[in-house]
């Protein structure tokens, strides 16, 4: 099964697409889509629904993972991240995949063990799990991360039936 | 030019497409999204998407104009709307439309005078200004409202060059 990890933001949006069996895991692609130069936030959740479109087209992903956003205590930074978030979750939904939600918390305890690790220890404990050959950044990470998280969760829910 | 007015929500999302010459307006078609049925809130996504999808495939308008929503002081209600707004304006991107954003206090100016108009004032106002056989829910006025506002927009605009 491949999944396509999700981490939307309304300035940078990572993307990454892991594979599994079960029981390994294997790294397909990651990245990030930036938006800080499209010239309208319209044309931000469009790129973000385009780019990801052509992620999934690309690397054929049969489930999404999606990561929660947090909730910043301002509701307008709160609305704006729902749009993107929102664009991302459509472009999945759109191209046939199935979207499945984890909170941060979930996200961190599936890949470092303790649901407060730090930024840092998920991107060493993400390469680490998918024996990539360089640190992926922070936002490809993360949607990494959500990806394994996932997976984590199918596999679980397998040997638990 | 033929305008589709949307006023996005998590709920339900009003939708509504008018026809401008400059001069007169005229009505094309109206209704909402009922998104209440829907098991999971990623289906009320792409149910927001595909349905103003098909709107823009039956009516062919070439623009929109989408209300700008509240911010509510629940961040977490905001980023609702937020993924609900921002799946509409990607349906609307996606088919080719220009987006256009108005407040909900100049959609209001431009149908009933006043930015602090009544929902019912606004129902009233369009039925006459559209000409109606019959008051249009809320939702649907408030779609034809923005859809309305944008034609004023545009025909001040023209006037002005």
């Amino acid at each position: 099964m491949r999944i396509l990890g999700i981490d939307p933001g309304s300035r940078v949006t990572g993307y990454g697409v892991i594979i599994t069996n079960g029981q390994e895991l294997g790294f397909i692609a990651c990245g990030t889509i930036r938006m800080a130069a499209s010239p309208s936030f319209c044309d931000r959740l469009l790129t973000i629904f385009r780019d990801l479109g052509e992620v999934i087209n690309t690397h054929g992903p049969e489930v999404a993972a999606v990561e929660e956003v947090f909730i910043d205590r301002n509701p307008r930074a709160a609305l704006k991240l729902g749009h993107a978030r929102g664009a991302a979750v459509v472009a999945a939904l759109h191209n046939g995949l199935e979207v499945f939600d984890y909170t941060p918390r979930k996200v961190k305890q599936a890949v470092a063990g303790y649901g407060q690790a730090e930024k840092s220890q998920v991107q060493h404990m993400v390469r680490a799990l998918l024996e990539l050959d360089a640190i992926p950044t922070s936002d490809a990470a993360d949607a990494l991360a959500v990806a394994i998280c996932h997976a984590h969760h199918v596999t679980h829910h397998l040997h638990r039936l």
